[in-house]
C-alpha cells in the first residue's frame, strides 16, 4: 500500500472505482476534465491534479478510465499527457474499453520510456464499479499484472490475466459480442413468444432451466419484461464497443456475421433517439418490426 | 401410479425416458417403428404393442417422442394411429419438438374425440433424458398438466406450464433460437480471440464471470476448445428446430434477423457433411471463413 | 393452332394471359374457382368448364396459373383434378411460381399417365401479362418445350428453356432472390443518401451510369422516389417466393445469407400491414429504422 | 485549356487518367510517391514535381487520386502538402474514394485559404480510366463544377453534379453498396442454381430479360461462369469502400443490414487470401459454404 495511485477519468465508472481505492487506504492523485468530481473526491481525501502529466509526476501507478481510443491516446501520449510526467519503472493501467490496436501503440510508446502498461477493461457496469465486483480482463506483462493485482482486487472480483498487451481489450471485445448478440437473440425469442400469444415471462422462466440459461436472459430478459430501459449499459456505448470488435475482426481477418447485424441494430437504436437507453432496448426494434409489444401476462 | 402409460418413439431420447418411467414403477406399453428398442424395453418389463392404435387402446396417457411434425401427425392422426384407439378422458402428451401450428391442429382433432392433449417438448439432450433432468415446457389445459405432472417429474427437473396448446412448442422454439444464436456469438468471439493471438481458453474463463456468462459459454465453449463435436445435439436437428422457429415467426409476423442468419449457417454446416456433429460445430464455419482454428494455448 | 388449350386460374396474371391466347386465335377452355372471370372470358369466346378435370377432357395443352404449391397440387392431382381428365400424349404447363420440389412430384405423377409437363413460371408482372411481354423460364422435356413454344410466344418475349422439370422454378427462385436483395440494396443506398443530406434522385441518376445500373434502380428506384407503392408485385407474394428459394436452398444445401435477411424484412413488411404494397416498399422499413424518409429534392 | 493541371497519385487509375489529360492537350504537373510513373509521364510531356506542394505551386487545378482518407489528408493538408503551395482562386479536385466526413474537413480547410474543392470519385475501373469512360459523381460548389467540367469530360462519360462537398463521396458509397450486395445476390442465385442441377449460364440468360437485369448479372455473372477473378475491382478495395459506407451510415444513423453482411463476406474473402481477386469472387465463399462450384454446362 506504499505505492501512490493516480486516477484519470472520474465519470460514471471512474468515480466509484477511485472512491473504492480511497476507502481501501490508497493514497490517490486524481484528475478529470470537468472539475466537479475532482473536488468531490478531494473532500474524501484525494489529491487533485491539474493535468495527466501532474498525476503521473506524483504516482507510481496511473489508472485511466476514459470514453474511447482518442481520449486515451490524448491523455497518455498528448500534450501535458501522462508520458511527459511518468518515470521509468512506473506503470500505466488503462481500464477504458478501447481498440486493442491503439492499446498496442500506446504500450509501445510507454515501453520506450521504460514504463510498463496494462490494458484492463472491465465489465459489470456502474453497479459493479460501486460494489467493487467488476470483472477485469488484463493484458500486459505478467509481473506488472502481479504488481497491480492488489489494486484490481479492490475494484473487482473476477480478475483474469489473459496475455500480452491488447489481450485484455480483445477479451472485452469478445465479451461485448456475446452480450449484444445474446440480447438480440433473447429479444427475438421473447417477441416471437409474445406475438404467438404465449406469456414471455413464462418462456423466460422455462429457458432459465436449460442450455439457454444465461445472465442475459436473467437480467436483461427481466428488464425487457418490465420495460425498464434505464441504463444499465447505454446503447451508444455498446455500439462503440461492437465497432471496436468489428474493426478488430477486419484487422485480423475474422468475419463477424451476426455481430455486424447486431451492430447495425444498435445503430438503428441510436438513430431512434434511444442512445442513452439500456442496450436491452434492442427489443424495441424487434417489437416495432413486428408491430407488437412484449408484456408479461397479468398475474 | 394407477394410470397405464403408452410410449411411442424409442429413439435416442425416447428410450431412456421410457426406461425411467419403468424404473419409477409405471406400467408401460411401448411402440417403435423398428423392433429393437421395443424388445429391449420388453425385457425390462414393458408391454410391446404393434401399432400406435394398440398403444392407445391399452393406456390412459400416451406419450409420443418423434422426429418431426409429419411423424407426429401420422402416428396420432394417421391410419392405425393413436386417435383410432384412444378413449374419451384419456390424454396424449407429445414430447417431440414440432411446429406449434401442427400441434394446435392435432390438439383440435383429439379434442373432438374428448381427448385432451399436452405439447411438452424438452431440452437437455440425451444426458438429460438418461438422468431424468430434462427441462419440460408444457402447453395445454392446466388440469391435464396437473394430472400428468407426476410423470413429468420422473422425466425432468425444470417443468413449466406455459399456457394453451402450442405454448410448449413456441417456448421450445424460443429456446432453440437463444441457444443457436448464442453458440454463433460464442463462436465469433472465440475465433476473433484466437486469430488475434489471444488464448481463447482464457477469454472463455474471463467471460464466464460477467453478463456474458451462460451455459453455452460453459458447455459449448468448452467443446469448441476441445474440438469435441461428437453430439450432443446434432446440427441437422437444430436446423430443423430453427426452421420451426422461422415458420412460426412468418405465421405470426415476427422477423427473426439473427435467427435466420444462424439458420443459414446451420444449413451450411449440414451442407459441409457435418449434420451429425454437435451444433457447437458452427464454430468450424467461422474458422473456415477466417482461415484459422481455435485452439487453447498449450499449458 | 389446331391444338385446344385449357387455362385454369384466371387471376390478375391468368386472365390477361388467357385473353392474349384468345386474341391470337387459340380455342380456349377455361376454369377458375370464382365464376366472374370465367363468364367474362366466355363472352370473348372461351368455353367455360366446371372443373379442372373437365378442362383436361377437352384440351391437348392445359395451362395452370395459380397462387402456390398446394393449389397447383390440388388442381392437377386432387379430386376432379386435371390428372383425372387428361389423356396420354397431352401436356400440362404450370406457369405458377411454386416449389421446384413439388413441381418434380407433379411431373412424375403425370409422367406415370403418359402426360408430359413443363414448369414455366414467368416474370414481368400484370403489365407483362397484359402486353404479352413476360419472361418465361421453362423446365421439362425439350420436345415438349418446342411443341408449346408458339403458345409461349403469344404470352411473352424472353423465353428460355433451362433444363429438366423443376429447372424453370429454380430459375424463378433465382430471379426472385436477385430482385429482392437488389431492392433492399437500393433501399439502403437511397436512405443513406437521403439521411446524409444528398438528393436521392441525383444519386439514382448517377448510379444508372455504372455497374450498379439495373432495372431495379430504374423502375423500383423511381417508385421509391415517388413513394408509389401501389403494386406492381405484392410484398406477400415476394415473401412467398423467397420462402420457396430458402426451402430449395435448404433442400440442396446452399446457405442464402442475404436472401434470408431480406426474407425476414419482407416478413416485417407484411407484419406492418403492407402485404398488398409493392415490394419496393422494403424501403419503408429502412426508413423507419433510420427515422428518416427518402424524398427527391424539390426541383 | 489555358489552365495548368496538377495530378497527384499515378496508380492503376491515376496514370491512365493523367495520360488522357496529356493527350487532350492539357499542360500537366505530376507527382507520385514512387518515381516510376512520374518519369513515364514526363517522357510523354508532363512536368515532374517533387512534392504535392510543388504541384500546387505550378497548377490552377490540382487533382488527387489516392488510396484512402489518410493519404488524401496527408497529401492535401500534411507537411509539404497541396495546401502549402496552392493560391486563392485555385481548385482541388479529389477523385479518390474516401470518407465523406473527411472530405468535408478537407474542403473546410481549403476554403479557409480561399481554395474551392470538389469531391469527384469515379466508377468504371481501370478500363474506364484508360478509355475515358468513367462515371464521375461530383460534390462541391456548382460554379467550381462547371469550371472543371471540361476536364471531367476528358476523363469520363456519365458526369453528375450531385450537391455540396461530400455528396460525391456519399454517392460513391451508395454505388458500392448496390454493386457489392447485388454481386452477393447474384452469387447466391447462381450457386443455388448450380447445386440444384440447373445450368447457371441459362439462369443468367433468363434473368437478363426481366427486372433482375443488371450490369452485375451481365458482367460479373459472366466472370463467375468463367471463373475469371482477375481484377477488375479488387476485393480489398471494395471492402474499404463498404467500410466507408458503414461508417457514413453510423455517422448519420442509417442501419445497413445487408451491406454489413456483405462487408463481412468481403472481409472473409480477404482473409482467404483473395484480396487481389475481383470482387465477383464473393461467389467463391458461397460455393465453399455450399460445398459446390458454379460451372456452366458444357456446350
Amino acid at each position: 500500500m506504499a505505492e501512490r495511485v493516480g486516477f484519470i477519468g472520474l465519470g460514471i465508472m471512474g468515480k466509484p472505482m477511485a472512491r473504492n481505492l480511497l476507502k481501501a487506504g490508497y493514497s490517490l492523485v486524481v484528475h478529470n476534465r470537468s472539475r466537479g468530481p475532482v473536488e468531490e473526491l478531494a473532500k474524501e481525501g484525494a489529491t487533485p491534479a491539474s493535468s495527466p502529466r501532474e498525476v503521473a509526476e506524483q504516482a507510481e501507478i496511473v489508472i485511466t478510465m476514459l470514453p474511447d481510443s482518442p481520449e486515451v491516446r490524448q491523455v497518455i501520449l498528448g500534450e501535458n499527457g501522462v508520458i511527459e510526467g511518468i518515470r521509468p519503472g512506473c506503470i500505466v493501467v488503462d481500464m477504458s474499453t478501447i481498440s486493442p490496436i491503439v492499446t498496442k501503440e500506446i504500450a509501445a510508446a510507454l515501453a520506450a520510456k521504460g514504463v510498463s502498461m496494462l490494458d484492463a477493461p472491465v465489465s459489470g457496469g456502474e453497479r459493479g464499479a460501486i460494489e467493487g465486483t467488476l470483472s477485469i480482463m488484463v493484458g500486459g506483462p505478467k509481473e506488472t499484472f502481479e504488481r497491480v493485482l492488489p489494486i484490481f482486487q479492490v475494484l473487482g472480483k473476477n480478475i483474469v490475466h489473459i496475455g500480452e498487451n491488447g489481450a485484455g481489450q480483445v477479451t472485452k471485445a469478445c465479451n461485448q459480442i456475446v452480450v449484444a448478440v445474446t440480447i438480440q437473440a433473447v429479444s427475438e425469442a421473447l417477441v416471437l413468444a409474445a406475438k404467438s400469444g404465449v406469456d414471455p415471462a413464462k418462456v423466460r422462466q422455462a429457458l432459465l432451466g436449460g442450455f439457454a440459461q444465461s445472465r442475459i436472459l436473467e437480467v436483461h430478459g427481466q428488464r425487457i419484461l418490465e420495460r425498464n430501459f434505464k441504463p444499465g449499459f447505454k446503447a451508444r456505448l455498446h455500439l462503440k464497443d461492437l465497432g471496436i470488435a468489428l474493426a478488430t475482426g477486419k484487422a485480423v481477418g475474422v468475419p463477424l456475421l451476426t455481430t455486424s447485424l447486431v451492430h447495425e441494430m444498435l445503430n438503428a437504436l441510436c438513430a431512434a433517439g434511444r442512445e442513452e437507453w439500456d442496450h436491452s432496448a434492442l427489443v424495441t426494434l424487434v417489437e416495432e418490426l413486428s408491430h407488437t409489444e412484449v408484456r408479461a401476462a397479468a398475474t
